[in-house]
């Protein structure tokens, strides 16, 4: 079986009731890189997080030439509250497709598999890993891939390695974006959902993600978690090391004092995360290094900002951008420079 | 569902045409550690592993009481061959259960289900992991942990495990064996197989896996994988950091050059696991420490024995044992030591 990994467009993302906008990566993902078909939101009472496009409820959706409503936040373990279940039964049974990255799968929801039939939609679940995925070889893989590590989850990896591939390819560079997550699979159309996948076969999934590949062709690979995350870090372990990037960029929230959700942990340094990841990755490719930092500065001011880069600049002499401020010019620019085709 | 973690005894251990001894783990170590239910060996022909017991073939492993056929091999991902298939089918029919720990389900094998039904026979899948894992949560638990970790796999951690549990009791110690793959599981008729949970899922399997308990309690926890294994170091982190041990214990086969199965992959240093396990370990416990060393010596002579368990003493400054040969004593003292009751 092969996951479906495209859907109907136009579409709605459905919010539920969630109240940190920590857990609502996908519908900010797919608001920000797929906004030419995203109709709109739709949010339930006590909701308190807006992605910051046209409020919509489902006869607007419909009356708007929706498709599909896309289930936009994940909480902790990626379940879906019981409250929210009546909307989506509603929209199904109106006949839109319902679509989830979510560990469950959408046919459990009770009524949910009854509801799209009656009305025709699919349910579409966007996190099912491929079957028969191998154990890792760690067989060096030609082509060359850089893959973007965190200190934390939700800070900024997924958008980092779009841009990456944007401006690598505005750059004349052939590029690859590799989804490993729910909402990049669903931006890129394609990937492998590497959390949901069996722990044996981890790095075997991200080598399957990223293969051999011509000599200057880069895989620009989203990552996932964080190396001093308590959760996920053996998904960011696997990963790195089924990936062998050459090259990576750390991505970061400056205002985290914490990891997120998990208060007894302090967020590491970047030179922590960058020593961590060389040491783990030297293991596929004894050449790895870092090649930037990508800052999330979006709540700041332009004074605040500005003093965030240049101190994180001076601290690790590597360059230091915000992704959706500047581009990643500078970062591709050191990729270039030292790994010259 | 909960997994079957039991299955009928005495039983055969199946082993098929293999030809390595270090994918029949689970032949041997049942043969080691549940010798007293274990009537014989079948093997097809060409394999040249040889377990040690009686050999026998179907009719007489029925005559002799066999109430299961344990699959005693997994090769590298957990498959089994087409041409195990028919005697699988075989003893099925003639109401033997059949038992594996397999990464595949036995349903799935060509004809086995039917010929299990017509004799009346039990599948018993003992790969798979209970349903709602949590997400690790890092938080400190009660009770202490020692956990056995490898410089690769196959190299000793689960008779470890086993034989310092074993020894913890006799020494007035309440401790008990948490079982992490197949073998562990089938000796111990409970435990979680680690390696087959989803990867987001791990360290939160680590943590169900040994609970809070009294402050003088130890869970002695089967290790899996090694932190410098390019395949299943994933398995090894999660385990690790879920476990939150508070000492550990190195297992080693001094013969051993490389990764086994990976040739490009050199066997790291008895110094390097240490630290990279204290490394990757303290996110959960700033105080775990290396407690003492495990060497497979069953190849060598008295004299090159020794030798290398003071070599390895040298090396590390700490004790040195073959548990199957003097026993764990001094790894224990060591432990009780620097973790007074």
């Amino acid at each position: 079986m092969t996951a479906l990994t495209s859907f109907r467009a136009p579409f709605v993302v459905f919010l539920g009731d969630i109240q940190s906008a920590m857990f609502a990566k996908t519908a900010f993902g797919l608001a920000q890189w797929r906004g030419e078909d995203c109709l709109g939101q739709v949010r339930l009472p006590g909701c308190t997080v807006d992605v910051g496009v046209a409020e919509l409820d489902l006869p607007a959706a419909i009356a708007a030439g929706a498709g599909s409503v896309v289930i936009g936040s994940a909480a902790v373990g990626g379940g879906v509250a019981a409250s929210w279940v009546p909307f989506l039964c509603q929209a199904a049974e109106r006949g839109l497709d319902i679509v989830a990255g979510l560990h469950i799968r959408l046919e459990s929801l009770p009524g949910l598999k009854a509801a799209a039939e009656r009305g025709g939609a699919r349910l579409v679940d966007l996190r099912v890993p491929p079957t028969n995925l191998p154990v890792g070889t760690g067989r060096k893989r030609s082509g060359r891939r850089v893959l973007t590590v965190g200190t934390d989850c939700a800070c900024g990896k997924k958008y980092t390695a779009l841009r990456l591939a944007e401006d690598l390819r505005a750059a004349g560079v052939d590029a690859d974006f590799r989804a490993t997550g729910q909402t990049g699979i669903m931006i890129a159309g394609s990937g492998i959902p590497i959390d949901a996948v069996v722990a044996d076969f981890l790095t075997g999934a991200a080598e399957t993600l990223s293969p051999d590949a011509h000599a200057d062709h880069w895989d620009v690979v989203e990552g996932q978690g964080g190396l001093f995350h308590p959760g996920y870090l053996q998904v960011t372990v696997g990963l790195l090391v089924g990936t062998q990037p050459d090259a990576f960029v750390v991505c970061h929230d400056p205002r985290r004092q914490h990891v997120g959700g998990w208060p007894d942990f302090p967020l590491p340094s970047l030179q922590q995360v960058i020593d961590r990841t060389v040491a783990i990755g030297s293991l596929t490719n004894p050449a790895i290094r870092c090649v930037g930092i990508s800052l999330n500065t979006s709540a700041m001011d332009a004074s605040e900002r500005q003093g965030h880069l240049a101190r994180c600049a001076a601290e690790t002499g590597l360059p230091c951008i915000d992704p959706l401020v500047e581009g990643t010019g500078p970062i591709i620019q050191r990729m270039l420079q030292e790994f010259p085709v």
